[in-house]
């Protein structure tokens, strides 16, 4: 048995996701991983592909397709595709043996540890979760005004989710009440939800740590007094989180952390082709 | 047999040499290689350390202490370390067996497949070594009249040595005579003497590819009227060279490259620890 990964991309995302396995793998050597993709359409040929890779790599991977029936009250659009609902329903896909797993966004490489997260305790949490908390207190408080929150808004990309809890307390009817309800008034739709309705049962952990916002460098640094400089992170910072439009596998990216991009990019690539 | 490499360090770059050798296996994970390194002084306990490592990781270390008769007659001061020679006489120490070996300085990490430069025709030369071109012309002209040479200003930090051809033609007195006749003139004295005595029969290779000094990003851009960016460096470029004082293991090391020397760093010392 290795540590459970959850994720959930389309065919386009497949290629950055081979990226965030691989680093996963080579910053954890020790470790094995059970990868689980819930999808609801990749072709067989793209599935059969990532599993050799993965076997290339030393994980396993465990596909499991959605049967859209617990969807078919769900509100759903362009916009609002049914992935939104994958990593809050989770527990509703995933085998009853599994008590907790890591959820990992694709446009994120790992490059440290991730075993103090995986064992932190989460005992009446349904989640844990780290906000961008360098962001100013305005856009906090807009989120709280929104979204009628009090805690810190917290970024889906990275989740340690507790799915004995989730299992006891996350109803699909309440999720999909609430997005019906917000029409179109969510702005990222499953981030929103699962601030809206679950904030007050997230356990906060430390975005430097666990979900670094790749864009805000100077910000990380300026706060922590000076803390956080490039050694700090490469040292400590377990998921670098590549957020935003700009995206580290598109030319002419600017951000520092492009050139550690890229060459897992090649790293995975070779492994990819055999090389 | 794997690719001899040759390495000159002191007790002080160990640390260093450990990051590069990591990351040319890593990048070159099908090739074995023969780590010789060329010494003096170091330590047993420092060569054990490096021996285990190398293990570690897959490679041969060949450790060769140099016994100090052939320089009895060399100018030898604290400016001019008697290890300024092993580069430049090393078909003196390695065995015969070997017809050609790759230098490299500790101060590079390997980002691609060294393989076509191991495999490069290079009959009839000495070595082949790379310029950095995008150094204004004035710079060039300096060391042509500094140093009597026709040829671009070669680096030594990156060689591939054609030993036979080196058994034939270096004699240790032609070093040793140019060196007394310089005195204090030489500004980097190996580095010097190679371009003095030898630029004319070294195979040109491209700096970009085989030796890319990290602080000059943007020059090779411009130079290559935008095609090297960083989707090219880190495809193609295999030497990525952190030429002068700016160390990349330093605190607030400034060039686009730090990162991911730091990380490399951060992989080779878990190694190390064995986790």
């Amino acid at each position: 048995m290795g540590i459970p990964v959850l994720v959930t991309v389309d065919e386009n995302y497949i290629h950055c996701l081979k990226v965030m396995l691989y680093s996963l793998k080579l910053n954890n050597l020790k470790q094995s991983f059970d990868i689980y993709l819930l999808h609801r359409n990749i072709n067989k040929k793209a599935i059969d592909n990532l599993k050799t890779y993965n076997e290339k790599i030393g994980n396993n991977l465990i596909p499991i397709c959605i049967n859209g029936d617990i969807f078919i009250n769900a509100p759903s659009s362009e916009r609002y595709p049914q992935e939104m609902y994958y990593r809050l329903l989770a527990h509703k896909f995933l085998p009853e043996s599994l008590s907790k797993i890591i959820y990992l966004d694709p446009d994120i490489i790992v490059i440290n540890s991730i075993e103090k997260l995986w064992n932190l305790n989460i005992d009446g949490y349904l989640f844990a979760a780290a906000a961008h908390t360098w962001k100013t207190d305005i856009a906090n408080n807009i989120n709280h005004i929104r979204l009628k929150t009090k805690t810190d808004y917290f970024n889906s990309g990275v989740l340690l989710i507790n799915l004995e809890e989730c299992r006891k307390n996350i109803r699909e009817n309440e999720i999909f009440d609430y997005v019906n309800e917000k029409g179109d008034g969510l702005i990222l739709p499953d981030q929103d939800v699962l601030n809206a309705l679950y904030s007050n049962r997230i356990l906060q952990i430390e975005d430097a740590l666990w979900n670094y916002d790749v864009r805000n460098y100077k910000s990380y640094k300026l706060f922590s007094h000076g803390e956080y400089d490039m050694d700090w992170v490469m040292k400590n910072t377990v998921f670098l989180h590549f957020c935003g439009n700009d995206k580290p596998w598109k030319k002419n990216y600017r951000y520092r952390f492009g050139p550690l991009y890229k060459h897992y990019a090649i790293l995975s690539n070779r492994i990819e082709r055999g090389e």
